[in-house]
């Protein structure tokens, strides 16, 4: 089942197109994830957070996405990370025009 | 500039195919809202929450959506919802095949 995962965190920068310039190889990386459909890259200056929403095929892999990214962010010195793993409601989310497969 | 809204908020159901039935015309009219690109509808029995992923062309339709649709799920008995706005980091999200515009 496809599965919503939302993050984020307390970030204090680089934002806009100084994050791109960081994180362009990250994002790379990325897009090879197992099970992985897409990811929109967030962030608020003005509350000091990002995160990302991310589209999985299935659970398990969101799961196994989660755990490895948890460890890499809290690596980089990233605390109170907020995570949620959603199931997507289909017929509903195609008449609002998600952009599900 | 293009604006995430992720929400979430306790939750008793129904879900999957009873919340379709129930929602389709709350559907049919959310996607008519101003500025609205798509909603995903998520849900998640086993933790009993539910939300959505919203993109908005810009950032004041997304505030303004909040208000009203927060307004409306405290009138229908929700409490403790959470809601946070994001700008969407375009050439990161786009690198991650993001579904933005």
């Amino acid at each position: 089942m496809q599965t919503i995962l939302q993050i984020d965190f307390p970030f204090v920068g680089p934002f806009a197109e100084e994050m791109h310039q960081a994180m362009q190889a990250l994002a790379e990386s990325i897009i090879e994830e197992p099970g992985l459909i897409w990811k929109i890259w967030t962030e608020n200056p003005s509350t000091q957070e990002a995160g990302g929403i991310y589209l999985f095929s299935d659970e398990q892999s969101a799961q196994n996405y989660l755990a490895m990214h948890s460890a890499r962010l809290t690596a980089s010195g990233v605390t109170d990370i907020r995570a949620k793993l959603f199931a997507v409601n289909a017929p509903l989310s195609q008449i609002c025009q998600g952009p599900i497969q």
